[in-house]
């Protein structure tokens, strides 16, 4: 059994302990293919924030109160930074983390691609699961934004971290990534794979810009394996983050229903062949996909575990 | 009254407080044109030990028991690192410390020369001395060492740091010298100088390569100031630091004698018009310079300006 899930950071990193769970009861492979529009780059460091999620989520080392970081992590690099004025000053790097970031930025500096800097740290991790970037090459979601001088694109990081996503957003552009190949193994992960699940992540800037990479859409779409996505919306509202925000600069509804329609059903041209809703949102219909019903709050492995569970059957349900 | 020190790290640093004690007496300006040749990049990161040192120490901000890096260190990052296996792993890096490489790193990675750099750093730190790199360009210094396949050459830090300079050294290289320039600024302030001190540095890895940037030693000795070195020997013995292994390298005796030998009497084509040695050493005498003694052990800082308000009157004594 052979899944490969698309994802983003923190929501998906969960989602991922779940998968794990799930293919180590049946002996199965997982592959994470990770968004990399987060990425970018602060004090010289290269700093990749889904991948890194990912990978201490996996790893056990993730702070699971802050959602995001190392635990234990602690703050007195950046709290040198800003005796030294140093920008950003709004981006907080954890001592912990920094360390991720140097050896990344090192062997980046050397000529190693990102999948291979990815495999190494991994080495310390062993999250359990295949981490590959969904490209090695430059792929940056920037955010159009109005202002008083008219439209402004800003970097994803800026618009979330520093505005808080508070900037009403006109679009999301995916800076480079007309010019984008799948990361190596992508492709052939998604020809292998038994199943290919879309993970609860913000659809729209972190499954987003790993579908924006050429090739890799439509592998998915061509693929032979069921396509089942779980809601990151339960309620009418994201599960985390400010999906939201996002989802209402595309004028998209903000509900499991929203998010189904923009994805698509696979029998319409879409990406889905399944979609895994939250019994809250029982009734939701979509065209060309198959909807399931099933309590989503991933409040710990074993639910999270159960999740996972389910959206397999669905995709035993939905495949060809 | 414009006194230009030329010095390495730890001990030049301690010396400079004096100097800039005697200068604020005097309304006087100190400006301190600093070794270069033990940079190198670690993890990616610009380290410049003896300007981080200067500019710690006359900023309040050096760990004064451990001799270098910052007071209130943690060392995290470096933690981190090791748990991932990179290298080097010998070189420890503190947390607070990495700040300053960061931004350094930062700056020349965006075009910056180092003298800008230093300057942008000294703006948190205000050390009341203008901190000039002896030069922007590389200039590294490396030992040559035996080795069973014969000599080898390693960089000055692993030769020191890794190996605390056991291997036994046959010369000292200073790579990228013969096409180094003098940082902006430095022959401008030794054209100005009334006088110039040499601190109590290692003459053969602090002071020697910042002679080696040509021009520099012929500005030093072509000048009007007269130029006064203090002796790093006591008593035969270092005042800190691995001087004895240096100079064995360069069959030169670890003496005040052997180091006045070593720099040469300015009135006998060499560099130096007065030798300060401690009364310990008293008796030295060497060819075309001045010799006085007095207390030498830099204790605290009123002992340091002792020792600098001896320096400037035989200053006096030797001028022309």
């Amino acid at each position: 059994m052979r899944i490969v899930v698309l994802t983003g950071g923190v929501g998906g990193a969960k989602f991922l302990r779940g998968v794990r769970a799930y293919a180590r009861e049946r002996g199965g492979e997982v592959t994470a293919v990770v968004n990399v529009g987060d990425d970018t780059v602060m004090h010289g460091l290269r700093i990749c924030p889904d991948l890194d999620s990912v990978m201490y989520t996996l790893g056990g080392g993730a702070d699971a109160e802050r959602g995001w970081g190392r635990q234990n992590e602690t703050w007195t690099v950046s709290e040198e930074l800003k005796a030294y004025g140093a920008e950003p000053s709004w981006f907080g790097l954890g001592d912990r983390d920094i360390a991720t970031h140097l050896v990344r930025s090192t062997m980046l500096g050397a000529g190693y691609p990102l999948s291979a800097v990815t495999e190494a740290l991994c080495a310390r991790w062993s999250p359990g699961v295949r981490l590959l970037p969904a490209t090695d090459d430059r792929l940056e979601t920037h955010v159009v934004v109005d202002s008083e001088e008219g439209q402004r694109a800003l970097h994803f990081q800026e618009w979330w971290v520093r505005h808080r996503g508070q900037l009403p957003a006109r679009r999301f552009v995916f800076v480079g990534a007309e010019s984008a190949s799948p990361g190596p193994g992508v492709l052939e992960a998604l020809a292998a794979a038994d199943v290919v699940l879309v993970a609860p992540s913000n659809p729209v800037v972190s499954i987003a810009p790993v579908l924006a990479v050429p090739g890799l859409r439509e592998a998915v779409v061509s693929g032979s394996a069921p396509v089942v996505g779980i809601s990151p919306i339960i309620g009418g509202a994201p599960v985390r983050g400010m999906a939201d925000r996002c989802l209402a600069a595309l004028d998209v509804e903000c509900s499991a229903a929203g998010v189904a329609g923009l994805y698509g059903g696979r029998g319409a041209g879409g990406l889905l062949d399944g979609w895994l809703v939250d019994d809250a949102d029982a009734g939701v219909v979509a065209t060309g996909l198959l909807v399931r019903e099933a309590p989503l709050w991933m409040t710990d492995d074993a639910a999270t575990t159960a999740i996972v569970r389910t959206a397999m059957e669905l995709a035993g349900a939905v495949a060809r």
